[in-house]
């Protein structure tokens, strides 16, 4: 739809509007152009040429390495493109982790290669590798209940098996043996610790993520396996004899790097010092290009602010579109903007991230005051024929808005279908190829007709926080 | 269903048959019995145990590497440990190929690396690896038409993908880009190849495979990239700049090793020097554990025998179960085969051969002489209930056979659905949980049932060859 064709139906409909006030926060016109311009934003392809592009002219973006850089000048160059009012960047400084090396052998009963990753921080084994016997548990809390008799001297391995759900919350149930399982199987002397992937599909890759360590507990090696991997070594271990691992990884630290947060704004011509922050992360894991996690994201937001403002001009308030630096390895970019931004954020008058892939969105939940429901319920009356169901509104919004919300801004999840997004997460099968662009089309959709009327709004949805 | 009741469903119909001789090539009773094993071998899960054993005990069994080794003392003790009456092997000598390092990466216009293999048998790179242009094809024909002068100097890379259809004919129609593409692709002075593998997934990971030289043709390294890296240099070859590959691979010939042809007999108690050959193959690709391709078809014709002689006892002619060695790198096994039994193979009554995966069986064809159809019709009868449909009489029988069909031999094909066959076919993806234990012992019960009533046949389905 051009933009003169939507102009005359802003143009007709203001012109309704004068006999028909509507005593609801939207008007109606309001509420027709925004399904207007979303319904001509979904026919676009503009998403996946983005995504395509950063795949394909950038790739891999790990936090600190050349990719990373690249990514940076691309997000610039891109936002320029794209006919954004300002663009800038926001220094991130953070210390680097570097893969090296990753081998493992089932040395007996029966030799065998397995196909491993090192998790994200984690230290290497002595240059020769280390070799020791499996200890198997079925959960975290299992290895947490262990003797530790039972674990001193062994490589730990958790073989909990994540579940395939829509709204991905067999992530939550699983992830914790990737994030504290080196900490837990430490503190009971074990040398290292292999899990089995957190994630859904079958394929003989492992899924790599970020892991922690404890400040006075022992760094020992932390690795993943994949799910037929996984399966190998229990029918192993099922035989009962001991199973004898070899495993080499060469990953730890690396120098301190500075990134950016990577920022481009449609300027608001009423309220241009309030914002509605549209937000995604622009690096990735380096085992896959990134499509899903989050070049999705990332195109789906820069391409809905440019269609609001191509189709329909600029609004009221600012879209800021922010695409954080190394969500991966501890939300650093997201931190750095709450900090830097935290006497601003009363006027960021809500904050909605898209970092769950590409599948379609069914559901909007609000983080707003009560007094504004009315707000969310005529946002969703324009999303549901998108296919977007009514949530609640307990919104936690995605990853890079914790620190913001924790310092007290309002948030929604538009949330995706992620039916199949833990078959390719933090793994090399996270490429292009896993896009459809009709979902993808329809997130941005979403977000046009969400942050168009989040940006015209008159009022707010509520700030939960006091400006220091 | 026990041996005790399968005898007396037997004494009963051998009763009726003194009333009701049938003028069939096959008694109704003959045929009762065959159905009734079959169902009742079709709830064992044997098969799958043994495949399990395989694919647990053994893993990766390349022709020529110690997995190999420990395959055919696998088999051996399977065998007798199954109760075969004769448990033998027979020598095969080769030459053998050992993978190295396989890397590659885009260095322009966009640095990413790519996920490749070598193809079985390529020779390697310099130790440096080689770098240079990419030149794209479509398919092996353009690249046979191709100018000399578009070709010399350059990385060959055939992006032709391969199509998927239940009975895996996509295959044949990419395989050629696999198997000569580096013929052609030297004799226009190219560098190296690199193909798109061939197969149906959108994995992260390349297919192996064989591929041959030609004498008087220099040797070129032959490498399979994955469907979404072939998608990545598509991607950045359509932005119309050169493309620079660099690349490495540390393949290459290794000294000859003998490995064995793995044999295990039921013998016939009226007819023991005439044989019913089923087959599969012992050897896998190095990349997975060999589940699909073909310890699924070595666990389904061990089940088969085995469950024949233990539900029924000896049949009237032998069933001999032959596991060959070295398929993959040019039916090694099934030539040594062929060529020590050539004398015999007027005595082979019919072959078949297990070698598509574990999908169910749905089609059966025969290559039987004219007259032998009845023969045909009559156990495509027993079979139907199962699922299994009448193909025609033109069955080529599985890849082992060959040697042997072409000095003569009848053969069989047992369809099996290979719908997502090449989705895992040599790639580190051909691992256990690839199989359905349903489907495996559906493969099981046809098996069963075909074999038996071959072996029991009074008559021959023809040889159409010459005893030298």
């Amino acid at each position: 739809m051009s933009k003169a064709i939507l102009s005359l139906i802003f143009s007709i409909f203001s012109t309704v509007i004068i006999f028909a006030k509507s005593p609801e926060p939207f008007t109606a016109p309001e509420l027709q152009v925004a399904s207007s311009i979303a319904n001509a934003a979904i026919k676009q392809n503009e998403a996946y040429a983005l995504v395509e592009s950063l795949t394909t002219e950038v790739g891999p973006r790990m936090a600190g390495t050349a990719g990373d850089a690249l990514a940076v000048k691309w997000g610039i160059a891109k936002f320029n493109a794209l006919g954004f009012d300002k663009v800038w960047t926001e220094p991130v400084t953070f210390g680097t982790w570097q893969r090296g090396v990753e081998e493992a052998t089932i040395i007996s009963p029966f030799r065998q290669p397995l196909v491993i990753t090192a998790l994200g921080n984690s230290v290497a084994t002595p240059d020769v590798g280390l070799q020791a016997e499996i200890v198997q548990f079925d959960t975290l809390d299992d290895l947490k209940h262990a003797e530790t008799g039972d674990v001193a001297g062994k490589i730990v391995f958790i073989s909990k098996k994540m579940a395939r759900f829509k709204d991905g919350h067999g992530y939550g149930e699983a992830v914790g043996a990737r994030s504290s399982g080196a900490v837990e199987a430490a503190k009971k002397g074990a040398q290292a610790i292999v899990i089995r992937s957190v994630g859904t599909d079958s394929d003989r890759m492992p899924h790599t993520g970020h892991m922690n360590y404890l400040d006075g507990v022992t760094k020992i090696p932390a690795a993943a396996m994949s799910n037929p991997d996984a399966d190998l070594l229990m029918n192993m271990l099922k035989r009962g004899k001991p199973v004898t691992l070899q495993m080499k990884l060469g990953s730890g630290p690396g120098p301190d790097y500075t990134s950016s947060n990577v920022i481009g704004e449609i300027t608001g011509t009423k309220y241009p010092d309030e914002v509605v922050l549209l937000g995604a992360h622009l690096d990735s894991w380096d085992l896959g290009t990134g499509a899903i996690d989050d070049g999705a994201g990332v195109a789906i937001v820069m391409s809905a602010a440019k269609r609001i403002k191509e189709l329909v001009g600029n609004p009221k308030r600012t879209i800021r579109v922010v695409l954080f630096a190394n969500e991966e390895q501890g939300l650093v970019g997201a931190k750095a903007y709450a900090k830097r931004h935290a006497k601003q954020l009363n006027k960021h008058i809500v904050g909605v991230e898209s970092d769950f892939g590409a599948g379609k969105i069914y559901k909007i939940s609000t983080k707003f005051k009560p007094e504004a429901l009315p707000i969310a319920e005529q946002i969703h009356s324009v999303l549901e024929p998108f296919g977007v169901a009514w949530g609640n509104n307990k919104a936690t919004g995605g990853p890079d808005l914790i620190p913001a919300r924790n310092l007290g801004m309002s948030v929604v999840n538009l949330y995706q279908d992620g039916i199949d997004y833990f078959d390719y997460h933090h793994t090399p099968n996270d490429t292009l190829d896993k896009i459809d662009p009709d979902s993808l089309s329809q997130n941005v959709g979403v977000y046009v007709a969400f942050a168009y009327l989040m940006a015209n709004l008159e009022g707010d949805v509520g700030y939960f926080g006091t400006v220091n």
